[in-house]
């Protein structure tokens, strides 16, 4: 089945599907085709649906957008595994079973280790990496949840969604707004919405997140392994993988630049998605021979 | 005299005056007229020629930019003031002899800690400001020069010049390339340059810089007052101000995004000139009411 991509946007691509490693893979991939694509990667608990389509359609106007569901996670087959190097293996495996040999890649949270850690693993496919509130290997509070974030997924919510209001966005009136604003628009999309993720998969991506945040030594050396360009993105305020985890990356990538958003928690792409998507684009349409630092 | 703005560049615009508070001020104009022009404060010891103008251009593509010597500094006449209040009253005094009632402002180490003093004197004046390479009062290491800045401005260069291919780049060979083709550009303009500038100026200059470095209480307070969206940038190893007061900047003013580039020291917008002009450009283009954090 050959599918036009310009004609499709987040709210219209279709779910597709693909398999690799044993894995039904559920796919969407929309935008301006002809360069190289971008894989999103996702956070905790979240499904392709969680993305903001105002950053998913910014990002698709300049270039091939590709969601997906790792293996496990609602329309994908398979179990979530326990760590983030399989879960990096699957990714891997994903992207060469559509048969691409270079993709940049953005990961947000939980979605951001598997980015790093499927550059690791696979150098030569990644061409870019936008690494989007999230953290190193024992970074700051990341041994286990942040006591912030264990009372927020702990805590009651009558409306399901505003569990992200808190995730997301700061409690100011401004970041509140721009927060309820986002979550009219992840639910925009009315067909062929992801079914929810099954009870197994925040243990197994707990357990995962958990290996990753343990102490170890020299956590940070493993970062002058990523060669490639990245620009890292927080918010300022971050309490789910806290600020200075980006700091961090920024820090001990051999060529990252760093941008933090004023009075915006763990989704400040999705507080600033114009903003954001403005500065994603440009970072991914930057010529690799120019103003890109080796050490 | 009227000047067709469009016509110049920052090799050809001429030195023009003003006066002021007692004071003839030297500057030059040029880029696209109409919106909000954007006045950029020097750092220590420079004057206009010091500008890039793969960046000074670059920012006149979009607007109008004015770059200016302020009291005492080449071939702007008087005295420099030993403090960073009088110095931003002289901004002030220069801005509104040009008959301007709004701009934005960008300052450059020296330069940055200017356009907060005269953002927190004439809040209505300024619009939107940019701080590069620059620091609060109070910060790190600014209590005098770094031990790295007064080994590097104490030493002897065969080539005066030379001495900024130290305070702006990084020991690394890609930010010394760039700080050689940096030198060749500020030593593009080949007529009416200004002259150098006196031997008062930087005792007066250091003197300013130590009261404004000065240990007190509670010093970051008084960004809280600084209701203006602020883009702060900086490159990450910046040995001259360090890199920590970027980020202090941005912790402590009320809106304000932080943007650090990698190998890069207290000139990272010179290493990445067409980088910096694209982020500067979008963040002075952006709508106010959209995206702007206010807590």
């Amino acid at each position: 089945m050959t599918i036009s991509m310009t004609q499709h946007s987040h709210q219209t691509a279709p779910t597709q599907f693909v398999d690799a490693a044993g894995i039904r893979f559920a796919y969407r991939r929309f935008g301006k085709s002809g360069g190289v694509p971008l894989v999103l990667n996702m956070h905790f608990t979240g499904t392709m649906d969680h993305w903001d389509p105002l950053v998913t359609d910014g990002l698709a106007a300049t270039r091939e957008v590709i969601l997906f569901n790792n293996a496990g996670i609602s329309s994908t087959s398979g179990k979530v595994p326990a760590s983030v190097e399989e879960m990096a293996a699957n990714a891997a495996a994903f992207i060469k079973a559509l048969g691409l040999a270079t993709v940049d890649v953005l990961g947000f949270s939980l979605g951001g280790l598997v980015a790093q850690e499927l550059t690791l693993a696979e150098p030569k496919l990644v061409r870019r990496l936008i690494l989007l509130g999230t953290g190193p290997r024992s970074g700051e509070g990341m041994v286990s949840l942040t006591p912030e974030a264990q009372k927020i997924f702990g805590a009651h919510y009558d409306e399901p969604d505003h569990l992200w209001l808190k995730v997301f966005f700061t409690p100011s009136e401004v970041s509140q707004a721009a927060g309820r604003a986002y979550l009219k628009r992840f639910r925009a999309r009315a067909d062929n919405r992801d079914p929810e993720v099954s009870d197994q998969v925040a243990p197994a991506q707990l357990e995962a997140l958990a290996k990753w945040g343990a102490p170890r030594e020299n956590p940070f050396e493993y970062l002058k392994a990523i060669a490639q360009p990245a620009l890292v993105v927080n918010g300022d305020s971050d309490v789910i993988i806290y600020s200075v985890n980006s700091c961090i990356l920024q820090q001990h990538l051999p060529n990252a630049q760093l941008i933090l958003y004023p009075d915006a928690n763990h989704g400040s792409q999705y507080q600033y998605p114009e903003r954001f998507v403005q500065h994603a684009s440009l970072f991914l349409s930057e010529a690799d021979a120019r103003g890109s630092a080796r050490r």
